[in-house]
């Protein structure tokens, strides 16, 4: 047995029996406590992420052609981190070296230098954490938890399903057919698990390591090499987390060019790269243009894709009304609603809806909500962990534009960030329309913009829920209701269109969260993405078994 | 516990067991024995596929607009069964309509109602089997075997394949996340298993039931419909098996039109349906040039193919010399070589092979393996049982024409047979031919032809194995060495290359054959194949998992 699969051991055991109990389980710990991290975690982390700016990040990989700075912090920190930029052809030449030693160390070999590298990773949370908040604008929790060990949890999560499907596959068998009173026909077996080629990872700039880990993770541990291609505006949390892999690998005396970074910020040599022929998985999360763009056209490869989608929530009635407005209320607000699984579309019944505190009329039930989220952000402090900054300049032109598609019922604010004064915080944007206009609210607007929706009555909601969710896509829906036919009218709704249902979520759990090991983000049954995190169909197409048989 | 789960739990358990061990394991008896399948189930079977000769085979399928008779059998004897040609948007309406209830089943409900099904197939062997022999022109005992048990297995492969991936899904969860001193948040959860949607499974015309159960039964137990269309001259065992699948899901309450039939003899109607938004996923077997305007067209969906190859083998030295040529002589005359997995190109060095009887010259190991192929077919009676019929015309047209490309070593010829006097009976064509002439030999030329080609030495002949693969594609590949070294370097050439290699055959195993079970069929690592039979990615993309969670 490889040391490092049995040092790991009681991880992998322990996300496997997650796996199939789905009940809550994490590998790494969430909160950023210096008991657990150690005293000093959080200073040296923040300052080793601080001291990559201005400096040449080195990874020492082959075909280097220049270096590119190209982030801008959300936060307006001081970055200019340079980082090599490489002939991608070197890149893969050399990543196609590694495959044959690579897949020579087997499923288990392979598992546990990949479950070392989650606990190297989990080491440096601070450091990622705090290049993640930098560069993407996330309030510093958000950044820690999901940049961090939430991440973290979802690469062992795909470390884990893809070592039960390899697992399952046995390296040798005996094959003994009886043949009546003659002697049996005795062969031998062997299986050989073998990576389908290079794997291109391309990341967002939102959750550079959230959406990056899984891919890279699934794809490695399956025999692959991998090729990291993070945003331009998101570099550093990928170089970093490429950097420690490579540190990984070579002390396992495997060739480090296994798992590379590629930066750019030309689109044009990201698609040269996706349509080479040696490239034969792609993991993309990102614009549904870009995205349509590379199944179209990187047909060489096999395309995991995560898009955009329109997220939505019906409100047909509860029996705890203000309990309602403040899990919604959050959800709209955190990291400023630059969530794939942020909802857009609230759908609420043209009459009202019955509630614990009476009948709410639509109107009443938008200028509440509008009211909670004011009352979510009105402490500064509260404000500014939860918004964070606006990660893009367009995003800060939809909320711009935004007011002029329907009636507002709470407006946008910029907050000032008393240690940022650069950060770009806005708080989210209220408005109200009816089902009517369907322009306003079946496209996706990205970041903090919601539309209360007026629909006739719950079952229109419920199909105009379907609808968008067919039509546009959706990683999640969300519904409130006290009555159970109007749930399991809703639940078939969702099974037709294929997204996950968050059914009256009043505490601390929201509509825009998954939990590895419990949760599958995205289903791959809608147009908001073609795969999910993680299941078997996530894993089981990034190996082949290739067998040869002999007599005895 | 649904009844038909329960009933057939037994033979779940078995199949996945073999899955866990790949040793040998069958669930349906291969031997055509009165005291397995009934004294009079030969008879029987046999009056029964004849007897649908010159009638109207119904199905009470919807959208009916007329019938259709395309078969000649290659054994000259008459058919003209008429199927019912219905409008596929029809078959298609049918199809999605039924999907609510059947996934509502759930997997034990699914598997046990596909598990009852198979049970029937095998009880209906002998009719399959002979609608399969004189539908294809495949010998008696293939025609029973590989069309009756033997394509059973690959169907119930399948059924345990997807039942092991959907029953790892938990159907519900409890998550109980700690929350420090305050009482933990717990929340329900739900998972159902949701099929893609409509599948399609395109039949070729030689092994009409063993390449189309796999895909028949992996999408339906998956929650799919499934619309079966046939090769046009390979109807009737596809038509026997949906009527007997529509039976049993009719018997279990559900609507039979979950499987149905489609039917035609052009390309374009194929096109069609492939194309249609509601199919979301199709199986065929056939030619390069259909299945690349599939993969390239039916974009909607997700294609499984297996397509052409060349496969190969490489005869470095052996220690069996007389039992290696019985062994390939046996693998180019079954079937007159009208599988997908016979070989092709058999490469040996110029300047000879070393044997158990001493060294033979390239010419001597072509002759001698003509001379072995010739005595294999000397009795008349043998060489048509092994021989059949040959099913297509293009294939009688390839024997005409090769003897032009290269030094023939043994002509075909055309046998008699007296049972079937119209049939085409024709022995393999062996030709030989200098690596050099690349044109000659890396071309699928599907049928009885042979080329032995004269490779600098062995390991020019692996390494020419391995470029093959990779460019053209095989299924199989084979090797004859007494020496650690060229194997060695053989298993590395097929591990790059993906393919799966057999190694000094000499009893009654061949390379063109692969047991359930045990031996993938295909890899879908090279262009001859997308994807095996079966393994975990043949199944877990044809579900889809859709959650639903609630605080408690």
């Amino acid at each position: 047995m490889h040391p490092l699969f049995e040092k790991h051991r009681s991880v992998l055991d322990g996300a496997l029996e997650a796996m199939r109990t789905r009940g809550y389980w994490s590998a790494y710990p969430e909160q950023p406590s210096p008991k657990v991290y150690g005293e000093a975690a959080n200073d040296e982390g923040k300052a080793a992420a601080l001291g990559h700016a201005g400096r040449q990040f080195e990874l020492d990989q082959p075909g280097r052609i220049g270096w590119l700075a190209s982030e801008h912090s959300p936060y307006g920190i001081p970055l200019e981190v340079e980082y090599p930029v490489c002939e991608p052809q070197a890149l893969i030449d050399a990543a196609l070296a590694t495959m044959p030693a690579w897949q020579k160390l087997g499923v288990e070999g392979r598992t546990g230098i990949c479950l070392e590298a989650l606990a190297r990773l989990n080491k440096a949370s601070f450091e990622i954490a705090h290049a993640v908040m930098v560069t993407t604008g996330q309030g510093w929790m958000m950044a820690f938890q999901a940049g961090g060990p939430h991440a973290q949890d979802r690469g062992l999560e795909a470390v884990a399903y893809a070592y039960r499907e390899m697992s399952s596959v046995p390296s040798a068998a005996r094959w003994e057919k009886p043949q009546g009173k003659n002697p049996p026909l005795v062969m031998e077996k062997r299986f050989e698990i073998v990576g389908r080629g290079v794997a291109l990872v391309i990341g967002c700039g939102t959750f550079p390591t959230w959406n990056t880990y899984p891919g890279l993770f699934a794809a490695l541990v399956t025999g692959n090499p991998v090729i990291v291609k993070p945003h331009p505006n998101a570099i550093l949390p990928a170089a970093i987390s490429v950097r420690i892999v490579r540190e990984v690998l070579a002390e396992n005396s495997i060739d480090p060019n296994l798992v590379s970074l590629a930066v750019t910020s030309d689109p044009k040599s990201t698609q040269a790269l996706a349509t080479n022929p040696a490239v034969r998985s792609i993991d993309f999360t990102g614009s549904n243009v870009f995205g349509r763009w590379l199944i179209d056209n990187a047909r060489q490869a096999q395309v995991y894709a995560e898009l955009a989608g329109v997220n939505n929530v019906v409100i047909e009635s509860t029996d705890s009304y203000k309990a309602m407005l403040k899990n919604l209320a959050f959800t709209l607000s955190l990291y400023s609603g630059q969530m794939c699984t942020t909802t857009q579309d609230i759908f609420v019944p043209a009459n009202g809806i019955d509630t614990d505190e009476g009948h709410k009329s639509f109107d009443d039930v938008a200028s509440d909500l509008g009211r909670a989220v004011d009352k979510l952000l009105s402490d500064a402090a509260v404000a500014t962990a939860v918004l964070g900054s606006i990660q893009s300049p367009d995003t800060l032109k939809r909320i711009e534009e935004a007011p002029a598609l329907a009636e507002i019922v709470l407006a946008s604010r910029k907050l000032d960030n008393a240690e940022f004064p650069a950060a770009n915080v806005h708080t989210p944007l209220l408005m109200k329309t009816d089902a009517a206009n369907e322009s306003v609210y079946t496209e996706e607007r990205f970041g903090p913009i919601t539309l209360i929706v007026k629909v006739p009555d719950a079952m229109a909601a419920i199909a105009l829920s379907e609808k968008i969710v067919k039509e546009r896509g959706a990683l999640t829906v969300g519904l409130y209701s006290t009555k159970q036919e109007v749930i399991d009218a809703m639940t078939e709704a969702t099974l037709r269109a294929g997204v996950a249902l968050s059914i009256n979520l009043l505490s601390n759990v929201y509509v825009n969260q998954s939990a590895a090991f419990s949760d599958y983000h995205a289903t791959g049954a809608n147009p908001a993405a073609n795969a999910s995190y993680t299941d078997s169909a996530f894993v089981a197409n990034r190996f082949r078994v290739i067998q040869r048989r002999w007599h005895v």
